[in-house]
C-alpha cells in the first residue's frame, strides 16, 4: 500500500511536469489507463490512483467514456474572475431597461447571440421531439387540448423521479410538482416561502431572473459573495441568515459563473438552513450538463428537514419551448399547488406525454451524452478564442458544466456602454451588470457557449475582443 | 312611420299572447321573417320591428342563421336566484377543501362532470387542431422547443386583434400581450394594478379562481350584490369605489350567473372607474359563447383612459389544454409584460401558431358557431331537465350565453353537506359555497352543460333531484 502510494505519485509528478513544460498541452488526451500500466510498468490501479490525484488538483478532467484530459486550469493563462465586494449602501436597481434590449434581439438569427441562455436549435434532437409529438397525438387525440392535473401527470411525475438516480431514491413521484419552466418554479418557490418586505439570500453576480422575481414579488435581495470555484461564501451568508426569510441560488454549474458548489459546502449550507429553519431554493437546471465523471449532488439530497425546494426543467437541455420544469418543494407543497392552480391552473399535457416518452426510453439520458460532449468542445473552443482575442488581462471564470462563462475585463470597460457597439456588429452578450441590484459587474459580461461552433462565432469572439481592446 | 310603430306593436301582442296561452311554447321556432310578413299580410319591416320588440322583451330569442325562438323566460316556471345579502362582518375564509374536493375529480370520467368549466371533448375539433400540430411542425420543425417573444408572437397577436370584429378595431397587434390561459391574465392583472393589502371589488357569487387569485395576492375581495340578470349592482359598487385598487369582474355570460351585463351598464361601470382612476380587469372569456344574434360588446369597447384590462382566451371555446390566453392591458402593458418574464418566459410557440392558423382561415369563428348551437341546445336540455326533476321552489338563472347555470334551492339544502353523496352516484358539481369568502351560497349550485347530453347526463340531473328533494 505505502509502495503504491509512492508510486502512484511519482507518476502523477511526470505527467504534471509534462503539462508544465507543455509537453502535454490543454486538451491532450492522457493515454488510456491500460496503456499507461504498459507505457510507466506499474498496476492499473496505480496509474487510476495517478490519474484521480491530477483530477483532484484540476489538472487533467475525465470525460465519461472517452477518458482523461489535460484540463485547461492546468495551463490558465488568465486569472479567475474576483469575488466581489459588495456594498448594500449602493443605490439599487434592476436594470430592466438593459434586460430589455438584451432580449429583444433573441428572435434576430444574424446575431451571434452570445446572450442566449438557451442552447441553439443544433444542439436539440428536434426530429424525435416531433415524432414524440405526433406519436403521442395519434395514441390519444385529445393530448392536446385536455387539462391536467394541477400537479401534474403522475406519469411524468413518476419517470422524472425514476430518472433523476442522483437523489438515490429519495424523490417520489408525490414529492413533485411540474411547473411552466423552471422560472415558474423558481418564482413560485419564492412566494411560498416569503411575505412581501422579506429579504432573500442570493448569489452575486446572480442569475437577473431570480433577482426580477425577488423584486416583481415585493422582496430584497441580500447579495452575498460568491466564488468562482466554489459559490456561496458561507461564512457571508453566516452573518446576515438570521435576518433571511429564503435563500435562494444556482448551486451545480452555476449561472452566471459555472462553479460546482462542493459537495462539502452543499452540506454546510444545508445545516446551516436547517438550523435556522429557512427554506433553501436550489435552481439545479444545469446539474446534468457536468464535464466530469458523474452529475453533482445538489443541497436536496442533504436535506432532512424538508426545506430545500429543488427545480429541474428540460429547458436548458432538451426542449426551451415547452415550458416544462419541475419542483420537489419539501413541505411547500401544498402551497406551491395552490399558487400553480391560481395562476395558469395547469400545463400543456401534450408536452407532458412527450417528455414522460424521452425520460423513460433513456432518450434523454442519451441526448444529454451527446450534449454534455459537444457543450465541452464548445466551452474549450471559447476558452481558447476569447484567451486569443481579448486582452491579457480578462479573467476567466472554469466552469465544470453548464453552457456560462463569465469573464471579468480591465476595470475601464464598462460592457453596458460598449453593448450597442458589439450590437452593430451583430453581438449580443449579456452585460455584467444586469447580474446584480447594485451598480457593478460594469467590467463583466456573460457569454453562453450553447452555439455551434464555425467560422461566425469565432470571428464574433475576435471582433468582440478588438472592440474591448479599443476601449481601454 | 307612425303607422308601422302601431302594427309591429300590435304583431307583437299578437305573438305574446299565443306565447301566454302556450300556442307557441319554449323552444318553438317563430315563422320565418318572410313567412311571417305574408301570414300577417304587413311589410318584412314590420314583421322585423314586432320580432325586434318580443326579442327586447326576452319574450323570443333569436339564434344565428336558425331564426327566432320562443325564449325560455318567457314561460319560466322557476323564479331567478336572488341578489345577495352581503354580511362583510361575517367570517371570512375560501373554502380551498371543498374546491380541492370539485378539482380532484375532474380527471375521473366514470362521474357526469357538472363541475367542470371545461367543454367536454365531443365539442372540440380535436382532428382539425392535431392536423394543425402536425402542419406546423413540418412547416417549421423547431415550432415546440424555441422561445417565443416574451409579449407573444406578432402573428397571434395581429390574428387576435384581426378576429375581435367586437372591438371595431380600437385593438391592435401591439395592444395585446399572450398569456398561459386568462387564469393567468387575471392573475397578473391583480398583480399589476394593486399592492398587498388593497381592495378589489368582485361580483358575488364570483368564480372562485378571481377569489383565490386576490387571497394569493395578499388582497381583500369586497364583493358586490350582483344581479342573475344585470350584474354588477352598480349602487352598491358606487359606495366602495373610494376605497378599492381595483375591480375584477366576469361581464358576458358571467360564471357562475350566466347574465350579460346590459350596454348601459357597461357604459356606466367605464365611466365610474374612469372617473376615480381604478383600473377595471374583464375577463370577457365567454363573449363569443351568446345565444342571441351578435357578440356582445365589452366595457373595454368603452374606455377611453386605457384603464380596461380585457381578457381572452380559447380555453372555454377550443383548446383549454392549450394555454392560449391574451390580455389587452391599456397602460400596464409593460407591467404585465416583465411579470410574465418573471413567471414564465414565454408560452409555448407551438401552440401559438396553431391558434394564428385556427384564426386567420376562419375555422375558429366556424367552430364557434357549432359551439353555440350545440350550447344553447344544452342549455335548453338542461333547463327542462332541472325544472322536471328537481323541486318546485328551485331558482334557476337564465343565461343569455356560456355554458354555466345557477341554481338556488331550498334554504335547508346545503349544496356543501350533499357534495359526497351525489359524488357517490358519480355525480359532480360546483358547491356554492366556493363563489364566495363568506359563508354563504351553501343553498346554490353551478352545473356546467357544456357536456354532451345523452341519457347518463339525463339521468345525473334526476339523480341529483331526488338527493335534493329527499334533503328537504
Amino acid at each position: 500500500m505505502k509502495k503504491t502510494e509512492i508510486l502512484y505519485l511519482k507518476i502523477a509528478k511526470i505527467i504534471e511536469e509534462q503539462i508544465q513544460n507543455e509537453t502535454l498541452i490543454m486538451g491532450d488526451k492522457l493515454p488510456s489507463v491500460r496503456s499507461a500500466h504498459k507505457l510507466y510498468n506499474v498496476s492499473v490501479n496505480t496509474i487510476k490512483l495517478a490519474y484521480l490525484e491530477l483530477e483532484s488538483r484540476s489538472l487533467i478532467e475525465s470525460r465519461p467514456k472517452m477518458g482523461y484530459f489535460v484540463s485547461r486550469s492546468a495551463l490558465r493563462n488568465s486569472e479567475l474572475p474576483s469575488v466581489a465586494n459588495i456594498n448594500p449602501l449602493e443605490s439599487k436597481n434592476t436594470p430592466e431597461d438593459l434586460i430589455d434590449k438584451v432580449f429583444g434581439t433573441l428572435n434576430k438569427s444574424d446575431v451571434t447571440q452570445f446572450a442566449l441562455g438557451l442552447p441553439g436549435k443544433d444542439f436539440l434532437p428536434l426530429t424525435k421531439l416531433n415524432k414524440s409529438i405526433i406519436t403521442t397525438l395519434r395514441n390519444r387525440n385529445d393530448a392536446g387540448t385536455s387539462y391536467e392535473p394541477v400537479q401534474g401527470t403522475e406519469e411524468l411525475r413518476r419517470a422524472i423521479a425514476k430518472w433523476a438516480l442522483v437523489m438515490e431514491g429519495k424523490i417520489t413521484e408525490d414529492d413533485l410538482v411540474i411547473t411552466s419552466g423552471a422560472m415558474s418554479a423558481v418564482y413560485n418557490a419564492l412566494m411560498a416561502t416569503t411575505s412581501p418586505g422579506d429579504s432573500v439570500a442570493v448569489e452575486s453576480p446572480a442569475y437577473f431572473g431570480i433577482l426580477q422575481a425577488i423584486k416583481t414579488l415585493g422582496l430584497k435581495a441580500v447579495e452575498i459573495p460568491t466564488h468562482p470555484l466554489y459559490g456561496l461564501d458561507l461564512d457571508a451568508l453566516k452573518k446576515v441568515i438570521p435576518e433571511i426569510a429564503a435563500c435562494c441560488i444556482v448551486s451545480n454549474f452555476n449561472n452566471p459563473m459555472g462553479f460546482k458548489m462542493p459537495d462539502e459546502n452543499k452540506k454546510e449550507l444545508v445545516r446551516m438552513i436547517t438550523a435556522y429553519n429557512i427554506p433553501l431554493i436550489e435552481d439545479d437546471i444545469y446539474g446534468n450538463l457536468y464535464f466530469g465523471t458523474e452529475r453533482p449532488k445538489p443541497c436536496k439530497f442533504y436535506d432532512e428537514a424538508d426545506l430545500v425546494l429543488w427545480i429541474g426543467s428540460v429547458s436548458k437541455t432538451l426542449a426551451p419551448g415547452y415550458r416544462v420544469g419541475w419542483i420537489a418543494p419539501g413541505k411547500f407543497k401544498d402551497r406551491i399547488i395552490r399558487q400553480k392552480l391560481v395562476q395558469t391552473v395547469c400545463n400543456s399535457s401534450l408536452y407532458s406525454d412527450v417528455i414522460t416518452d424521452f425520460l423513460e426510453h433513456g432518450r434523454y439520458d442519451h441526448h444529454l451524452r451527446t450534449f454534455r460532449n459537444k457543450l465541452y468542445n464548445n466551452y474549450l473552443q471559447i476558452n481558447r478564442a476569447v484567451e486569443s482575442y481579448f486582452p491579457d488581462n480578462t479573467k476567466i471564470s472554469q466552469p465544470k458544466g453548464g453552457f456560462m462563462l463569465w469573464l471579468e475585463l480591465d476595470e475601464r470597460i464598462s460592457t453596458t456602454e460598449l453593448y450597442n457597439t458589439a450590437l452593430a456588429q451583430k453581438i449580443n452578450y449579456a452585460p455584467g451588470r444586469i447580474f446584480s441590484q447594485y451598480n457593478q459587474y460594469h467590467n463583466c459580461m456573460r457569454l453562453s457557449y450553447a452555439l455551434e461552433w464555425n467560422e461566425r462565432v469565432e470571428d464574433s469572439i475576435k471582433k468582440l475582443g478588438q472592440i474591448i481592446k479599443n476601449n481601454i
